[in-house]
């Protein structure tokens, strides 16, 4: 080795020291890539037919005796709509509540399973164990503790539009059986769960079962295994397939069998 | 410089590289130290005497007609009570609601100002600038983008107790008058407004307006600055006075003046 390439090769690691420390530094957070993807919640967030919807009531807003502005609202809904979670509970009798689940096990690298294609020409595809397979043929190995995410492309697009999005706008039990979105094959998530070691599955959809479901493979399976869902995630278009951080940040509700969360990924 | 000098640099530079290249990753995000700042939401979250507490409520919790378990709840509370924000519209007409705040601006680096001695002698101690001078004598200057917390030891030690936490655990207007905790003076907002660049200020009481408060100026000053504010934080003592970046994560309410958060901590 010569010594002028030997210190430019120095000159280059000093660069990349600084490059690389410079995330460590207590302004780090601003220098983050990170994508917010989350719905807003509002009278508009996208609710199963059935269940309470995102309920905002105004206490106070305007001028106090005093003589200077205030304003507050009450909230009201379900705790499974818009962008939120699924706690075990919700369809295992000795599940875990969202309150038993610790922070640390809601973070973990996300998989995003590219079905956009196959589900805008059919809305009741299903994530089967071949494109689990064709994800692990391109990027390798799902990594320990994966999101794996199913990407319809449905949200991004239509969200929250209920036709579009639920495959109807009506609501009540009625509307149950008009329900049409691609969801996670019961076979894939078996497949998850014995061979894989992952945190839980996502997707750009109302539930982790295909809206036509009428038994809901899907969730009973992934909660008996105490692993957790994610549902209608928005903006999987601003994240790669493979090499970002899923922060899925639920509301901690001690009791709770789901809760909205505020979910965002940290670019690789 | 010596040429083993430079040599022993250049491996020592090396080392540096790979240790600081580990938590970029993609299993990184189980090795960050995280210390969740956040008290569950149930019946006994401290709310303010006069809102709605939160109010779980539960829609089913048992076996279906299917045969499978199934259990999902509703929830209904005022945006300000247990650990929250408060965004700028709570108490600036023309402040920015909940869903106008990027994700990004509600992290910063944690700035832990220990008043515990002065508020557990004084329920009615208020920070002060001189609190804020001393803390930057000791670790240099507030850094941009802070998160200003005041440390009192209140939520750690009697959260949810309300009694000890408020002043008083009787709930209405006639409360009011007999809350008491510690918060920030009036004197150390402005300061902060005008001579640092933060984020926001943070407290674990209540308020950031001490209990006896009656005109609100902390609100009202760090709202009309379009500023944050974070109440009912908990487990400050898991982190340092300086270096931790903190993590403040709403529930993201379109139209919200405030909004139950997920707080957390990444330690240095
Ligand atoms: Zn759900
Ligand atoms: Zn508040």
């Amino acid at each position: 080795m010569q010594l002028d390439t030997r210190f430019s090769f120095f000159a280059a690691a000093i660069v990349s020291l600084i490059l690389l420390a410079a995330p460590t530094t207590s302004s780090a957070a601003s220098e983050e890539k990170l994508v917010d993807m989350t719905f807003p919640f509002s009278e508009e967030s996208i609710y199963w037919p059935t269940d309470k919807p995102f309920t905002p009531t105004v206490v106070f807003k305007g001028i106090t005796d005093g003589g200077w502005w205030y304003a507050s609202n009450q909230y009201a809904a379900s705790e499974h709509g818009g962008t939120h979670v699924d706690a075990p509970i919700h369809f295992h009798e000795h599940g875990r509540t969202i309150g038993q689940v610790p922070l640390q096990e809601w973070i973990g690298p996300a998989v995003k399973i590219d079905v956009t294609g196959k589900s805008l020409a059919n809305r009741d595809y299903q994530l089967s164990v071949e494109d689990l397979l064709a994800w692990e043929k391109k990027h390798g190995p799902i990594p320990q503790g994966a999101w794996v995410i199913m990407y319809s492309g449905i949200d991004d697009r239509f969200y929250p539009n209920r036709k579009e999005v639920l495959g109807t706008d009506k609501t009540g039990m009625d509307a149950v059986a008009e329900l049409h979105f691609p969801g996670f094959s019961p076979e894939a998530v078996d497949f998850l769960l014995a061979n894989r070691a992952i945190t839980g599955i996502a997707v750009d959809t109302p539930s982790i079962d295909p809206g036509s479901s009428k038994d809901f493979k899907a969730h009973r399976a992934l909660c008996k295994a105490q692993k957790l869902a994610l549902e209608n995630i928005a903006n999987l278009d601003k994240i790669p397939e493979s090499g970002a951080m899923l922060y899925v940040i639920p509301m901690f509700i001690q009791n709770g069998t789901g809760a909205p969360a505020r979910v965002f990924a940290k670019l690789p």
